[in-house]
């Protein structure tokens, strides 16, 4: 068991502080011979990067990838590869600003980590968050550019599907819209009612939460496992341990409380000799077990608790106080949230196709 | 890793199909000297056993279950006691009707596993669900009842808050009407109601879904950890493994996505020389660690798929048929499923408690 | 993290005390449709089995399994077969003489495990040993004989090596001797030898150590893994982990501190288009990974503690005492440990399988 | 399950080849509030340096450690301290020699983990033997330094016993020899003898195995486990990962073998109001469980296969060949395995104080 590890057979385990010296993780059981340099894991890394618009937040790190080890290049490899031993991913932390972290020293954030954090270890290192930072995502990030080149054939992608009360309009969806905007929406119109919105927000010193949607498509049938090792309830513990995040569903997820056994069971036909499901209620796994169809989870993440309004707090030495949280935020995290949504869908299908196959064979 | 073991610290791997010899499971890792008979459990598993109104299954099992280890009693001992080894948990299955299934043998019926069990293991035992059979819930539900022994001062209660479309009114909320309906429902009015509705969606032969809400009080803060041992996550994870269930949230959940950060974080004041949230958004948890309030958890149950009307569906061997499921089905198997959560915030809490202690000593 | 169970892919987690109600296991991540009977794995609880000769324990019990999951028959599987789930293997106790165990309860016993098991727990099931008792060894070998199916080509096979001072001839080696005499003895020279030996300590109310080979054959190279996950070291935590063991070597063994480089290292040579190692120091393991030669395993089995002749001791309580322990005990406990260390090769090999399948594919 | 991971509570993972960027491991587990600077695990590393006489390798390698994550200062704290969170530790690798690799690149060294590798990866970091490099051991000392943090009161000291045919007298023992001489050799005597024993080793350019014994003062009784989680499994399974180690014994080891039951068997007598074992065969372990006595074990290192002599082998595509392996090696490694096998006890013991302390309290 490891607090800081994720994944069984396809695992990782992070580390690093927000303003330490270094954040990053160790990716193991990957498979050998995939090829893999810096710059295949530098792109997801840039997705997700603060400081790409006005609306995440401006601290400015150039989160710049280093493999350390579990790769190799000679005459022979197909460039350079992984060998099957683990790799190691460093991201050096370079905006280390020199500031006065006193406040947040001694008073407790209100949702903020700060008072549990000082409850269960007595002590802790404050610096910009330290280890309960947003900036750990950057090693979930660099760990799933690694899972999905174990799989070869799946599509991942991730979109924004709702800031505050705006949702997308579904029947305005569109891929290739994700990348026209801050926001990785894929309903140009949402897009433009979320910048107006936003800037209301970031304006006003405050935030808000969002839902984000994650879909992998080409999973085959058959990954998964019944009772404890459902795919659904490592897609789900993936996307809430994702900071800020509050809530998962798969497929129909809620909505499925209102429906009758007849609306949510999706049916099935052979098309071109092969079984079809017509609907998609399950978000494309049942029994905890992948159907073949996209699979299908959203996630909320709740609104950062760094705020310009005051705040009633208390201090570590039990006294009654006012907080404002000054510096650089994210007005809607949620944005920054989808890549690494992306990334712990690739590193759960990464760690279930190496458990299907140690059990079945391929 | 093992796809059917839950927990670390505080572990159960349960065993067993619907209609075979008998289910269980073994609780490892509990600690000696708590006083256990298997009255303690039984109790437990009553509340879940099927057939306990016109609104659940009509399937008769006595549930009875057995301790076949990791118990002892001299004069010495406060009665019989854990001795810190493994309990193994045996319910025999006596209600295995001799009935033909050929029908579910060789058609996949929509919502259910039969399609994802073939499609992964090539083989299936298919009597009343097999392995995917909801009957699995008892094994938790045990392991459930030992995991409470370990939780002194800790109170977890589950109810029904939604059954269909069908909320429960929060103002009329009240613990003490849990066991005054066979719905677990906390508001007497919402009971009526849904005795009404589900009247109908089991007359129609059809199903519904529901949500589940699971309470624990008394949780010191600190339990938990940050990133991947995330108190939240566990319990996603946890609520996740439940049959049927498609979505989990904490807290304010899926509603944090609606609020500004003004509104979604709690609060806190010095009251009696302690600090105390005036709020619960966060559900009693905070970056992964508990805060010492309430942990708020709710689960949505999918309908069961199990229906009278003709689903369009498949057959093994690839022709397109309809399909009818004929039994003793649940017409909310959201009912049942409420101790089961209750169950699973147990064995949840009881693996937390170790392994904040094993870090950080008592 | 068990302390009950071995192994990661392939699994079991065992329960049980000696003179409770049933001792047994849970096999995990067993691959589907195997054929498997109870029958199949009767004959090697037999093996075990006590009260086979006079040089073991005259406890008499069954040990008849009965498989309460995980396998499933119908007419278009091969038999009986497993499902891919858990397979609950159930030994009942039938052999509970009612017996005065005060003389245990308040004495700990040199050599066995009483005084330790009340430090750590506080609280002992002392009838026969509770879960300290070799008994537990019966759920190894049941796993084992399920393991065995997984490594279909793969032929493991043990024998006793040295009783007391006296080792097998390995000049007179021969496998087939091996079912020929009470003790697995491969050397029927030694086996004549041992048996007046052991009456001689038999008679005494003595006993004696003894050193245990297994060998599997067939394994092909490549199984395994470095650093941590290390063949041999995986079976050097099986092999310590049986009760009784006290050291454990791979190959040429403690043998090795002795020889020079030249000596030690396995030349290798093309014969018939492929590698062949000349010679096997190595025990079939290089850098911690199969080299497709025999994988040979020794380990040593101190001598039964219950003897008696009387021994100084302390009670509970702290007064000095002495003690015999007179019962139905194992003259030389290394003769059954034969089909158990075969048994724990085979667990080994069937975790490996599926760990190198899953990294590597096939 | 990690393959590059040991321990479960108190946990490291290592990273990196010999001749990679860097090497390295993170500590996961680790209890907050430890006062640990680089400097305190330096001293470990530099026990461990190549070069330190002419009887290990004369590589060149500042090992110099750099802790990433998991510490921090402010006037609050008692100088640096862990704060509960992963502590990467990274040992950047300086001596990178640019050398010609293509002979162990297309040859198989006898020995060596060359050919295995190559049969499970198909892909091979060849420079200085890669990820089978003894310098991972330098991973291992790192994180062994911060275990015995989590130890105190606990004394755990390491020396060689014998080197090729040549025991220490064990009446000339003195642990303060052990920085006398470069072989960590406790009898001055055996030390003056295998200095010339060595220097005709290494001048023959040949190689020696030799023998490790590691002893624990001051572990309490209670730690360990019965039947799979036993204190006596774990560190042979760490001894056993060591590099080139063949064996491992606990107490009397393979000895006990020779021994019958009254003379196995440690009596007990109170002595000073205090229940106290009156020899040792059992390496301070009964039951799996720690009595209270020095936990005793032994591990044999073959000789390194890196020798001057040339060998038969064949080439990767199948050719005979033979092979001289230059280079800078050590005449015998076991020297440098004494400090490994002190980290790996010190390992194994923090992760068993967090276990037991999980499931007993204390």
């Amino acid at each position: 068991m490891s607090h800081n590890s994720f994944g069984h057979l396809f695992r990782i385990t992070t580390f690093g502080e927000s303003h330490g010296v270094a954040i990053g993780c160790v990716v193991d059981g990957c498979p050998p011979g995939l090829a893999l340099t810096e710059a295949d894991i530098q792109g997801f890394l840039d997705k997700r990067k603060p400081g790409q618009s006005k609306y995440t937040t401006q601290r400015q790190e150039a989160d710049q990838v280093k493999i350390l080890s579990g790769v190799f290049e000679d005459d022979r490899t197909n460039g350079q590869v992984t060998t099957g031993t683990p790799i190691c991913l460093m991201i050096e932390n370079t905006d280390q600003r020199s500031k006065d972290y006193s406040d947040i020293r001694d008073k407790y954030r209100p949702g903020h980590a700060d008072f549990t954090y000082d409850a269960k270890y007595g002590v802790r290192d404050y610096r910009g968050g330290g280890r309960s930072s947003a900036r750990e995502t950057a090693s979930r990030v660099a760990g799933g550019a690694v899972a999905r080149k174990v799989l070869d054939g799946i599509f991942i992608r991730g979109a924004l599907v709702q800031v505050g009360p705006h949702k997308v309009n579904r029947d305005n969806w569109d891929w290739n819209e994700i990348n026209n905007n801050p926001f990785f929406c894929p309903d140009a119109q949402a897009a433009s009612q979320w910048a107006d919105y936003l800037d209301g927000i970031r304006k006003s010193g405050s935030s808000i939460g969002a839902v984000v949607e994650v879909v992998a498509s080409g999973v085959p049938a058959g990954w998964g496992a019944p009772v404890y090792g459902k795919l659904d309830q490592d897609l789900s513990s993936a996307m809430m341990s994702i900071n800020a995040s509050k809530a998962v569903e798969i497929g129909a997820g809620f909505g499925a409380a209102c429906l009758t056994g007849e609306e949510n069971a999706d049916q099935i036909r052979m098309v071109d000799g092969k079984p079809q499901f017509q609907s998609n209620h399950a978000g494309g796994i049942l029994g905890g077990i992948s159907s073949g169809q996209d699979i299908v989870v959203r996630f909320a993440v709740k609104p950062t608790s760094s705020i310009l309004t005051p705040r009633k707090s208390v201090t570590a030495d039990g006294q009654d106080t006012d907080i404002i949280t000054k510096g650089r935020h994210d007005p809607c995290v949620g944005i920054r949230a989808v890549p690494v949504g992306e990334a712990m869908m690739a590193l759960v299908l990464a760690d279930h196709k190496l458990r299907h196959r140690a059990q079945i064979g391929d």
